[in-house]
């Protein structure tokens, strides 16, 4: 059994991504971001899930990156879309993109992951429902992971095994492990009861909807 | 005239790389790194240098990363190796190898520049006087190049000016285009005098020495 990097945002997505980590038998050590994103609340829900998955402190970081990003509207540089239709959320780069954020997550994960003789990252991007962040794509993914191998000594193996699953296979996938996600955060605004009006609302609601599950999060509208 | 974000160690490399990109018309912001290295006393130097050169205080930064880096003798971990022949130089990776160092320098330089619309970084990597870093290989900036144009909106160009130079061509450059040398700092234990003994200190001198130039930096042995 070896040990792997958990990206952990606290959202759903990332929670399933840990959920599979530990399934497939890796002991996870989980990574979050405190990086000035408006729904930083979503860093109590990362600590909430690791916590009641089994992660015990020593296995669990979080790295402070203020001021950093900037230019998003998650950085709060432009106000949040919302009342989106999926016409909208499909075309181009939504304004919810964060400048190169995965190519800085997966660069900091790595150098984490290397002194920690550490070989496995996970991130559970997702390509299918929301191909608008240019960095959850699998091609970038792809050139990462060969950057990563001449960039250091040994290399990272990446594992997106969200990659190409619907927001409805993902929601049945977290039910079916049995993971809190009553816990979890997704909404951009960081609102608890949820927005249920922000991209990141809809496209959940509609996945557990899909699924035909109960999402166990409330929902203001 | 464009801009650029030129990443400022402080030592030699970084200060000619710098002045390269002023000399090819660009207008410099100055990115530097406050990670926990042993000779910290560098950032002292990169910001003597910016000043030096002109780059005002709104366009230099310097981005802190306490505790994120280990496993490296430039990072406290192991002592910094001394008085080593070319040949141990040449032998593998050393123990002064930062893991992923470069990775994450290029692409918070990446997050930096794309909200500012600059489309142009430059790094002082060199591979010939010293491979021993697997993230100043060639390869490796081609890779990343890939990796950030797949990874975010418009991708960013790495500039390597350094690349295929040796220690004494960069000296000479550096002399030629009348850049402050005496206000540079190589020394990996920051050392001022140098301690004349780690291998940035021996590679300096004996590239100053190749060049028929006199290193401006007082040493101790």
């Amino acid at each position: 059994m070896s040990d792997a990097v958990v990206l952990l945002s606290g959202g759903l997505d990332s929670t399933v991504c840990l959920g599979l980590a530990r399934q497939e038998g890796f002991t996870p050590w989980t990574l979050s971001f405190d990086y000035g994103q408006r729904h930083s609340a979503e860093l109590a829900s990362a600590l909430a899930v690791a916590e009641a998955l089994g992660v015990p402190p020593a296995r669990r970081r979080v790295v402070p990156l203020h001021g950093l990003f900037s230019g998003s509207a998650l950085t709060g540089d432009e106000p949040v879309p919302l009342d989106r239709s999926w016409d909208q959320m499909g075309q181009d780069i939504p304004s919810t993109y964060v400048p190169a954020r995965n190519l800085v997550f997966l660069s900091l994960a790595t150098a984490i992951a290397e002194p920690l003789g550490i070989g496995d990252l996970f991130i559970g991007v997702n390509a299918l429902d929301y191909s608008g962040y240019p960095d959850c794509r699998p091609e970038f993914i792809a050139a990462f992971i060969q950057a990563a191998r001449l960039g250091t000594r040994h290399g990272i193996q990446v594992h997106t095994p969200l990659a190409h699953r619907t927001k409805a296979e993902i929601a049945a996938l977290g039910h079916r492990l049995g993971l809190p996600l009553e816990l979890t955060m997704s909404c951009y605004l960081g609102q608890r009861p949820a927005c249920g009006r922000c991209d990141a609302c809809l496209l959940r609601r509609h996945g557990f909807e899909e699924a035909g599950l109960v999402d166990p999060l409330p929902y203001r509208v």
